[in-house]
This record gives structure tokens, C-alpha cells and sequence, in this order.
């Protein structure tokens, strides 16, 4: 931690700033500039609390070094992680995952024919909504624990692990009990109580990035879920909130390689939720598997105009099939390069 | 609704979208252009689903005119809403309430000297975090159920009501017993299931809005505390994430007369996290009220530098008279103008 | 400067970090930490190029302390300047200078109606667009040097001095001799060339905020101005972009307190543009006036219902009067405060 | 135009605004809903300002169906146009160009380094700045003429087409003289002035994408230039400021798809702007090429630790060869796709 002080601060209240460093057990070390003075704070064993230090009088700013994850950083654990979700192992030395199915669980007939579709196209989990998150109250919010059964038996039928969304922490042992990953959604990456409990779970968990988070809030979350002894965790860029219209979310791609540098866990890119454009999600799948992701997540119907939501961006059951082959034979060709 | 197609659409892709529409049980009006044709829907009784339109053959843009909220705009509730919340009136009509106390409970001792501050400069409820979301897994996470006592303790013993942020659908209950207002927090505002329980609760409720979220989203997410009965919402300003890093958020003032025109729910503005810096607390507060906020709520701690949080944005006890004072003579001045 | 290296960083590279830093003539101290040492830098005079030393290897991030602008800074400037504009002063000490007109200049009947409602409500400057920035090229970019002359004419017949946006160079000298005041608006707040030779004319400048510019940019921007010989330079708060779409761009108040703290420039608040919505101006104003601006500028229309441009956002001349009363009668009672 | 009336909109307030539509010359059809009346406006031949409509008493809202954009939208022109820059061509049907060099021209030693290496490792064309945008005025701006010359002698050496850009109009004509291709900075795409006098100019340009921009933006920028009657223009993404502090912008590569379809203009991809590091600009400009880019801008320095100027981001001549041979690869292997 550094101590930028004010210009014009007096001696006096350095004195007081350094009294109140060392007053937490950390040594202050004054570094005198041309303008202004700083003290560089050691001895501290990670992120410190600034809260009595930041407004004291003549202190213009504290700079913080430490980072407030630790568990999730390379730093500490430099070796990257291989997380293994139901069979199906995420991270490098492994060929990306393919995750496939409908955005939301509507019917048997409908999870029979998407988990056929997924199979036959070589993907190797399924994905499908029970429990769905909706801007307002009116409209559709899933089918609940029907809808977990239907998945699970849908991935059954064809021998696909599945992965599905958990919202509360009262839906967390029965979710367990049907899905082999449980999925975060981004509206609750902050949601902490649920973070730890997934933790607690010890279930292999999917975490989507927040709508507007940074990627030091986005590992700081997957810390919560490490720190509680489950580091079964898989990191999901799925579109951030930017002044673009044209698209729902704007896929930050760049992500993927500097999680790659900073943390030592896996991570997928959903480019169907980010995109929201069914002729974006070829191209942008495409990219993400370039860029290094471990894993692709893509929504595909048997019957995209008659979703019941997201039918838009998702793909039907020729274009995931095109697109299935073309993200193997490009993996091949990277193998190569 | 407004379906918009494409310059070169068919005239038989214009009868497909027309029967999509039909088959909704609504009505399809086209609406012949220059350029291209759009398509108006009629019919509807609110927000429609797009999914099986959105991609059609042929469609360029669907163009939502009905918004996703209803019970809490004023279209469908012209008066004014005065919001009752432990014997304290938020609303048209009432003077605008000052809510007053620490970020977080840190002991009796704390609690009892805020709370003689805050009843002492003409606040009329007491806050105090018992439950902290907080960025990372490393930090004071709050006292928990002694923290929610000692809070009731302190209200108690200066008359005050007093309001505590739940986080979790498990301490609903509990909090209820101790709290008179229920607080939903920025990271919350789409944690739906929170959302539904806290409207079956009944209880009085302050919903922050969300760190990245417009105004409608922000209604949207108190649609789903009134539709589950409870109509007892108070809203919420707390800034939101731009990017200024000068600042920990940007105050938008200009939400609180825009909610009044589309809502009849009142709102409220909290400028200390919302600016994260104690001398911008202030003016801030100040400008809210000419706005014409319903309440202000300010972080103040009978010891700000010692603060187990957030201490760089409270008001030391004499800032905060300082501040209660010039807020009431400003209300008194600006029922003149 | 601080230099912050690897977790794993090598002695040897350490070194050379310290020897490329003693390269630039400044000193390097190391601090070192547990997990990691830190390299502070000193004996420079102000802000320090990176780029050397950014990506040696081993060193994991560069924290500047200056900051890219001086001569605004209080630091460097303590006591506030005042601004003397047309004859009018904007600063310290000075009430709040109501600058106020028409969006563009669109005819002598328009400007002349303007120019009498501006004075006749107390307001000491007129406002008024001879060329005009337009997103798209196929709408009305303004009147020329007719509208210059049309601007100066009517500020003449009242007395008033003028104010005009400036958006190239060749114009400058022309619009020099019509204005009182050149406007750099938002979008070419970063237009450097522009803003060396606005620096290089001496003429009062009123440069206003990007549309997602930081605090440290726009500060950086007046430098630019500052740096070429001209001091008389008023900032301008105008909104910024953030996911609100219902408000044109979103009032950043709390620049105001903000600035008044880091640079001696005074600075003005634009609720018209920023909110683009008649009945917002108000509120906004008032609450300007409030957290301390040096000055307002409206937008004011004898007709706004046939404005060629913003009418939207333009007060009709009742609802002008009303607000410079109101205005005023509010900054009788902060004196009081 | 759809205008879209309150709820409590009364049949006078519904004649007034059928009038004032029907006063522009402009067809008003009446759309009655179950809650409220949407008039539909037909006959416009483009984009309607719609300033005399908007504040009308009992008008809520009123979308746009037309774009600000016309002769650069594939509406209007159905072909992709392939642009040609210095005998280089820009569009489908040609692979897509490498440009590269160092961000800004040093000395003659380093350009004609430079230059070899570019020429050597098979790039198209020879990109250097000589007048230099930056934010602060106290750091190097750039060479001037001067560096025009040596771009010119280093480009001609090895038979390079060069690119550089044009800050101020006065420079405009020298440029041209000594440049193939003009290139507009982000903080430029909205100085109007600057796009119409370069779309006189009749010289190829690469538009780069506005740094807080949307896409609707991006064209009408495109537009100023088209509409002086050049349509020698490349767009170029360079990424767009988000929230994230990790990398010096995100860049979105969803817009190259996206651009492709509402534009015939060819776009390329600049991912060291955009990322502003080095190590992740090889993943980047490997995906801008699978997402359909006409082509990469790349920054190299023959001595990138020692270039003046955004060296962080700048590859090694190493790091250069080996990306140039992989993005031949991979465009080798996505033809066969």
C-alpha cells in the first residue's frame, strides 16, 4: 500500500499517518518527492483495510498493491487448475468443452430432441434452465424442478453430464441432487451468501462474470466460493454492459487471455448471451476458442422461433451443427500453429 | 410493439410475421414506409414477448413500446404512494426523512453513542449494517444476529426506528423481528428470489438501485416486491458505476425527479456511497433535497477515523449537525419558493 | 511513480528495473513487501513517462502519483482564479452567472426575442450556436458567420455579452471577433490542436467535459490551454454517457465540489444538455447552484415548439422567468447558510 | 417515427401532435393499443428531426425507425465495397491487410528498421505517427513534418504504402502529399469539421471508432465522409473504454460481423490500441481475423523498451514474425473453412 500525501501536508501529519500505519502492526516507510511525500506501507500479508487511514488530515490518496483476491491468483498457486465437472474436464491440456442446449427447459419432447441434437454434434455437456432470472416479474421465470428433472433425464437419455443455474441457496441441495454443475448467473455474482454456499457445496460450479464487473471483482467473487474449500470453479465471460445497442452485451474476449495470466483457473466464454444476435455466435465462438478459452457454452433449439426465450440468439439445429464442426476442425488447425 | 423489416423484405416474409403475430392472439397493422414496411401489434395488455418475432426471416428491429413494469408506474397509479416505514412517512406531502447511523454495527457502545447522535440532530431513523456484502472474502463480514440486536437496542433506547440490509432469504425472518425496514443493496437488486420473499414478507423495504442498471430496471426490480402484495417500497439512489474513478460512483440526481414523473413510489438518495468521499457528502445531500428527494440517507460514526468500514465516507458528529441543520433550513426555505 | 514487481520477480530483474529508472536521472528506492517488492521512484518533477519501463521483465504494474496536468491544479495555483468573461465574473466570490439562450441561432427575430427574455430575467450572457457539431451530416448544421453576426447584433441591442461554440480553427479568428467567449464542446474536448490555438487566442474559453471523459482528463484538457499563455478558462459540466437511456446523459454533480477541490479554474453546470428534458432543467439547476457552480447555462427559446434544434430540452420564456427567480431567491438563502 | 402518446392522453392532444406531424409534410396514422395510442409516421425519406414533436403535451416517447445513415448502410448499397489504399485493397474478396510500424515516427534509424521488418515479414502497409494526440501537453507530440519525411523515405525504401494521422485541417494538405492513406483518431470521429474536409480530400482514410462511441455512431461518422463524395473509407475498431481498468480498452470484436452486415465499408482491427498490451495482442489479432476483419493494424518497434511512445504495447521484431506467419496461417486455414 502506498500513502500519497497532499502537497501541502505538515510534518505533523505525516507523523500521524505514520503512528496510524504502525498502529496496525505495519511499518511505514516515508518516500520524499520534489511535490510531495508518500509513505510505502510493508508487512502486511494481503489486501489492507484503508478505512483509517484514507481521510486523514493531509493524506490526498492510498494506492493499494495487494490485491483483494489470493486463493484464485496464479501468484499462490502458479500451476493452472484442471476442474473436472461431471466427467468432463476443463483447462489446459484438455481440448475446449462444448456446452450446448436451450436457454430454458419447456418440455420433454423439447430436452429429448436438444440433448439428441448436442450429442450427435460431439458436445459434451448440457446445458438448460429450470430456474430463470427475468428483468420484470411478468413474464416467464422457468419451470422449476420439473424442469430439473426433464434435464436430467434428458442427459441421461444420451449420457451428457448437465449444468443448470441455481438462484437461491434453498434451491442448492435439490439443484445438487439433478445437475452435475451448478451455474452462477451474472446478476448474482455479487450475491456473496450464495457464492459461500455454492462453496460449501462442494459442487463444480459455473460463475458468469457480472454485468459491469472488472476482473478483479470477478476473481475476488470466485475467491468467495474457493475460500469456503471448493475450488471447483470455472470462470464464464459472458458479455459486459457497454453504450452499444446493437448488441445485448459486448463480449470482452481480451478476458480470456489475462485470466489465462492472473488466475490459474479455467474459463468459458458464452457467446450467445453476449451477443443476443444468432448470426454473431458462429463468429464470436469462433474467436473465443483462438483466444484460448477452455470451453464454449452456445444456446441451441430444436425449434429457435418457437422458444419461449432467448429464441433469438439461439442457434438452430443446422447451424449448430455447421458451427460444432467447424470449432473442431479450428482447434485442430490451433494444435498446430 | 413495432416490428420493423427489412428494406428488402419479401412480401411473403411480411405475411409470415403478420401470422406469428396472429397466432399470439394479437392484432397486426402494417404500416407501409418509404423504405421499408413496419408492422404495429395491438392488442396486447403489456409487455410482449419478442422471441418468436425477433428473427423471422425478414425482421430487422422489434421495438418494445410497453415497459416491463406496470403496479408501480404511475400510468396505472397516478397519486403519489406515502410509504409508512416504523411510524415514519416517506411521500408527497411530508417533509423529507433523514435516515441516519453507522455503515456497520461494530459494538453496544458504537451503537448507543450513534444513536444519541442521531436522534439528538432531528434524524428519524437509525441504520447500521448487521450483514456486509463486501468485494472480497477477506474482510469484516459484520457482527451478524448481535449486530441486528444491538441495532434494535439502540433504536429502542432513543425512539428510533431502524433499518439493516438483508442479504440472504434465511435471515428474512430473523432481520424482520429486529428491523423496522427491510434494506435491498445495489449487488441484490436482481436477485429475484430475494426480491419475491421480501415482497411475501410485508415489511417495509428501501431497494438500492443496482450499480450499472437503468430505470427501468430499477422499476422492474421493485415490480417484483409489489407484485407479490407488498406496495411498502421505498426507492433508492445510491450512484451508480461511471468512469470517474475520482469518485466511488456517480450520484444521478436527475433519477429522483424522473421517478417521480413514471413512479408513485417515493425515493431517496444516499450520498455517502454514493460519492465515497466525506466532503462531497455535504452538498450532495444538500442538492438531493432541492430535487426533491423523499429522505436522505448519510453514513455517521461518533468515531469515523477508528470506523471498522467505510470510514472515509462518514460525517464525523459534528459534521453531521452541522449538515442536519442546513438540510432543515433548506427544506424550510424551499417550501417558500 | 511506483514500480510494483512480480510475485516472482528475479533479483537480476529488479536491477535492471533500478537501472533503467537511474537511466531516466531519478532514484529508485525499493520497498519490499512480503509477497512482492515495490520500486519507488524519485526526484521527478512531474508526471513520468512509463513506457520504458512498463514492460521490463518482472515488473508487474506502474502506479503514477502526479497527475498530467499542473498549471489547473490547486497544488501548483491555491488561490481560486476568477474569471473575467465579457466583462462578467465567473469564480470565487462572485454569485453564479446565468448564461442563457437558444440552442442555434436561427433568424434576427429569434435572436432578438431571446436577447430581450435572457436580459429582461437577469441573466448576464447570451448563448447561441452559429456552427453546429450534428451527429449525422444530413441535419441542420447551423447558421455560419450570418449566425455570428445575428448573435452579436442581438447581444449588442441588450447589452449582453455573447458566447459561441467553436469547433475548428480557421473559424477561430472570425468567431473571435463576434464572441465574448469561445465554447470547445464536448466532442472535441479532446481535440488538442483546437485546444492550443483556443490557448494561443487569449480569448475567455469555456471548454466543457467529453461525453465519457474522467475528471483527470478534462483537467488535462484546460492544461492544454492553460499551457499555451491562457488562464481565463471556465470548465464545463455538461452530463455523461452512461446506460441510461430516458436521460440524454447523466448530470454529474458531484464534479462540482470535486474540481473546486484539485484546480483554482471556476466551473459551470449544463442542465440542458445534460438531461435533455425540459421539465429536468429545473431541478437540476437549482441543485447546481447548490453544490457551489461558478454559473449556469440554459437553453431558452421564445417558441421552443418550432426550435430547428433541442427544442426539447429548451425552457419556453414563462418557465425561464419563473426558474431566474427562483434561482436567484436560492442563492440569496445559501449566503445565509 | 412512431410517437407514442400517455396513457392519459386526451383526443385534442392526439389532433395537435396528427397536426403537427401532417405540418412537416408527413403522414400520421393513428395506432390505438388497449392502453394508449401510438401514432405511426409515414413519407420521410430518412432520419426526422423530431424537435417540434417531442415535447408536445400528452407525447411520451418517440422512436426512430430510420437511421442517421444512409449512403454507407447496405440498404442503400448492397455490395461490399473494396476500398483501395496505395495500391492495397480493403474488402471482400481480398485477404485481409497487415498494417504495422511503430506508433509514432522517432528517426530515421528506427523507420527504416522499421520499415525492413514489416516489408520482411510480408505486411502490406507501413503505419507512424508524426503529430501525436495525447492527453496531457507535457509529453513528446510527435515530429511533425519532420516525421511525415521519414514515414514517406521509410515507406518508399521498401516500396510500403504509408498511413498516418491527420489531427487539424491545416495539416490536411501536406499530409496528403506525403501519406497514402489518412487515418482519423478516436478522438477525432466526431470533429465533423475534420471528416467533411477529409471526405474533400477525396484520399483513402481508416475512420477509427470513437473511444465511447456505438456503432449507429460509428456510421454516421462514416457518413460525413461519404457524403463529401468519398467512399474511400476503412472503419477501424480499437476497442471501446468499459469499466475494466486490466486492459487500456476492451475491444469489441462483435462490431466487425455486425459492421459487415449494415455496411458495405470494409473494417479492420487495431488489438494494440485496444489492449494496450503486448502479450495480448497476438490472441486478439488471431481472433479479428476469424470474425471476418479486412484487416490488422499492429504496432511493432524495431527497440520497443526504448520507443517514446507506447512501447508497453508495442511487439518485439521476434514476437512480429512469429505472429505475421500465424495470422497467414490461419487465414490460410479459415478459406478452407
Amino acid at each position: 500500500m502506498l500513502i500519497v500525501m497532499h502537497h501541502s501536508a505538515t510534518d505533523e501529519q505525516l507523523k500521524s499517518v505514520t503512528a496510524a500505519v504502525e498502529a496496525m502492526g505495519l511499518i511505514a516507510e516515508p518516500i520524499p518527492g520534489s511535490l510531495r511525500t508518500a509513505i510505502g506501507v510493508l508487512g502486511n500479508q494481503g489486501y489492507v483495510d484503508d478505512t483509517s487511514i484514507r481521510e486523514l488530515p493531509g493524506v490526498r490518496e492510498v494506492i493499494h498493491v495487494s490485491k483483494p483476491y489470493k486463493l484464485v491468483s496464479r501468484d499462490f498457486h502458479p500451476v493452472s487448475s484442471v476442474v473436472d465437472a461431471g466427467g468432463v474436464k476443463f483447462g489446459d491440456g484438455h481440448p475446449p468443452v462444448l456446452i450446448a442446449g436451450p436457454c430454458t427447459v419447456e418440455s420433454e419432447e423439447q430436452m429429448i430432441a436438444a440433448a439428441r441434437l448436442v450429442k450427435k454434434n460431439g458436445a459434451q455437456m448440457l446445458r438448460g434452465g429450470a430456474f430463470k432470472p427475468r428483468t420484470g416479474p411478468h413474464t416467464f421465470q422457468g419451470l422449476g424442478v420439473e424442469g430439473l428433472k426433464l434435464l436430467r433425464q434428458a442427459g441421461d437419455a444420451e449420457g451428457l453430464p448437465v449444468i443448470t443455474e441455481v438462484m437461491r441457496i434453498e434451491q442448492l441441495e435439490t439443484i445438487c441432487r439433478y445437475a452435475d454443475v451448478l451455474q452462477v448467473g451474472a446478476r448474482n455474482m455479487q450475491n456473496f451468501d450464495l457464492l459461500k454456499e455454492v462453496g460449501r457445496s462442494g459442487h463444480p460450479v459455473l460463475l458468469k462474470r457480472g454485468m459491469s464487473s472488472t476482473i478483479e471483482e470477478f476473481l475476488s467473487a470466485a475467491e468467495y466460493i474457493v475460500a469456503e474449500g471448493n475450488s471447483r470453479v470455472i470462470l464464464c465471460e459472458r458479455g459486459i454492459r457497454t453504450f452499444e445497442q446493437a448488441t445485448r452485451n459486448t463480449l470482452d474476449l481480451s478476458i480470456v487471455p489475462l485470466v489465462r495470466e492472473l488466475s490459474h483457473l479455467p474459463i468459458v466464454v458464452d457467446p450467445s448471451h453476449a451477443t443476443g444476435r444468432r448470426n454473431l455466435v458462429g463468429p464470436m465462438a469462433k474467436a473465443a476458442i483462438v483466444v484460448g478459452a477452455h470451453g464454449i457454452m452456445i444456446e441451441v433449439h430444436p425449434d429457435p422461433d418457437r422458444a419461449l426465450c432467448d429464441g433469438a440468439q439461439s442457434l438452430t439445429p443446422d447451424g449448430f451443427g455447421k458451427l460444432a464442426v467447424e470449432l473442431k476442425r479450428l482447434q485442430s488447425f490451433l494444435e498446430t500453429l
